[in-house]
């Protein structure tokens, strides 16, 4: 892959909308237009329910960023995040049959942002919110979940977290360990990194056996710049409860497995010193934490966000089949019950044939999406 | 056609996304999501112009109504709207290869439409406003017009104006009179109205030959409920300078050219008494403001916005060659020399083979968006 490859098939853009009904004459123009369209007009009109079944926002999911956290590239504003917009649009529908529309705003501001969405929410059946940076992150899919009747899902947190506790699980079946007993450490502390030690914790992992470290070390309850009320205060308050604060490299002493989503580098000295047969899960792009070669050398099982390596971990294998299921359902959220469900469908798919370089399946699996899809509608 | 044919037309709705690369391995992911993208959102990010060649922005209109003013239907709300944004998307890709995307707004607040437009902007390459009522839609185009570098655009008043002033240029020529000759008697001061009466005057006609009807009566300086500052206040200066104040039966009155675009009904009695080889143009839908069957007995020229009738006047005629146009040469606004074009490109495919039932081509004539976007872009 070279740039001038990248540039021409980006050329134009990566999808197009197209008509599913006829337009070849006159007849068809009045059944699809004017004056036969005022009939479907008028019985939603009298019963707005029928909106999604005589519309396509039935099947039809928003991709919305504000570009301030895309990829690994960071603050890049809307115009230079609708390549990746785009590209999430066409996963969803390869994968998972959803028609999706990526839309990037011009503005950055919480408010805003939950305005615009909640102005246009009519006009689709899902919000997925993807590459919005945190703290600001959080208010927004939770304010949007509680004020629309339709699903909001910021695929950062959730995606991420609910693949990392598929892969999770996984591991700990293959080395025959209990989540439970496992000492975590989450390198991370921005939306993946809270949305994956929640799901974590959700899923079995105990609160205290885990510790999260930010780019200014570990969090603990007295942390002086942790507000309180925020994600990162709250989780500081039930993690870590030997309140250990010497960084990383003292967290990861002993540690049973190390999941990266920050992109800061870590040692070889540090992941030297987890316990045996520990699990890393590296999952910076396009560089890892620790270079998997690297973490092999310490660990019984490694996986990566990459796909030139083993265990890709990858949204992909989620967002399809959450809102599949999710619109099949018609549901009106996104529970917690539903992103396990998720996340157990995933794993369900290799756990009958693990190895330690496959505990997740592939994203080009076909048979991930219906699998993760029907458990999510069967748990709403 | 019945209502269970119409309804089952629209089940699920009546268009989709696809994508336009493959997604079929591994290498293709790489190129059209990560780590691939991130080269073509860098190239956005150093140089914003680019989003027009690498995403599919540069091709894509968003269709935008809060609902308010749907068709004869009235205010019924965003959800009921979509089956008509819907049909007016696809019909923009099959006659003008603009990928449209329908865009409902829970918001009739002027202030809130604007900022949310404003917001979603850098997602599409032009906003075509639709079904948005009068007088919102005037303030709403303008300041949108004025705050944007994509064209704005608000159909209901401009497409009808262009293809009235297309119809009537082949009309007169016809009949062998000139536009700034015509006695016309516009009926509805809605946008529509508003609009045809400008462009018309733009086109030629005369202003002061010009009588503005509206539920109430004439239009004319002194009326005491006009706004000064509105757009009916603006029109009711120009037009009308004999201040004609006895309604449209008056007006009417050895009138040449009638435009109806109010709904309202006409009385029979009324066009009897317009001159010898009129103009009728009874635009309401479904039903005209004078049966063409009955206008016929008065006038040597009638047109309709049905498709049972000859000489539908259709905006379909106009907004995908527009917008085509627009798109192709990059256009930041849509100019009145813009429209003009466009309604002399209309005008001119018919222009040698005049015919009282051939004054303007078919909606369905496929040369008509070629002919239009070709002049709409050369006059960008």
């Amino acid at each position: 892959m070279n740039d001038q490859e990248v540039f021409d098939l980006h050329r134009g853009g990566k999808m197009a909308m197209n008509a599913t009904v006829g337009l070849a004459n006159r007849d068809d123009l009045s059944l699809a237009y004017t004056p036969g369209v005022a009939v479907v007009c008028e019985a939603i009109a009298a019963d707005p329910e029928l909106t999604r079944e005589y519309t396509w926002t039935g099947n039809t999911v928003a991709v919305v960023s504000d570009g301030s956290a895309v990829l690994g590239l960071g603050n890049i504003g809307p115009r230079a995040a609708m390549p990746v917009m785009e590209g999430k649009a066409i996963l969803f529908k390869q994968f998972g049959g959803v028609d999706a529309v990526p839309i990037c705003l011009d503005t950055q501001d919480t408010e805003q942002i939950i305005e615009t969405v909640t102005a246009l929410a009519p006009s689709f059946g899902g919000i997925n919110l993807e590459d919005i940076s945190a703290p600001r992150c959080f208010e927004i899919e939770r304010r949007l979940d509680d004020a629309l009747p339709i699903p909001v899902f910021h695929d950062d947190q959730h995606g991420t977290a609910i693949v990392v506790l598929a892969a999770l699980r996984n591991a700990a079946r293959l080395l025959t360990r209990d989540l439970g007993d496992l000492r975590v450490v989450v390198s991370g502390a921005g939306a993946a990194g809270i949305a994956v030690t929640k799901m974590l914790i959700a899923g079995g992992v105990d609160p205290a056996r885990v510790i999260i470290c930010d780019s200014k070390g570990t969090l603990y309850s007295e942390r002086a710049d942790l507000g309180g009320d925020s994600e990162k205060g709250r989780l500081a308050r039930l993690t870590n409860l030997s309140r250990l604060s010497n960084g990383i490299e003292g967290a990861l002493i002993g540690a049973d497995v190390l999941i990266g989503v920050s992109g800061g580098q870590i040692a070889e000295s540090s992941v030297a010193a987890m316990a045996a047969d520990g699990i890393i899960f590296a999952l910076a792009n396009p560089t890892p934490e620790v270079h998997p070669e690297i973490a092999g050398r310490h660990a019984a099982i490694v996986a990566t966000g990459r796909s030139d390596f083993p265990n890709q971990i990858n949204n992909v294998l989620a967002f399809p089949g959450i809102f599949r299921g999710a619109l099949d359902a018609r549901a009106r959220s996104i529970t917690e019950r539903m992103k396990l469900a998720a996340a157990d469908a995933i794993a369900g798919l290799v756990a009958d044939d693990l190895l330690p370089d496959r505990i997740v399946p592939s994203p080009l699996d076909p048979r991930v999406a219906a699998a993760v899809s029907a458990a999510v509608a069967h748990a709403a």
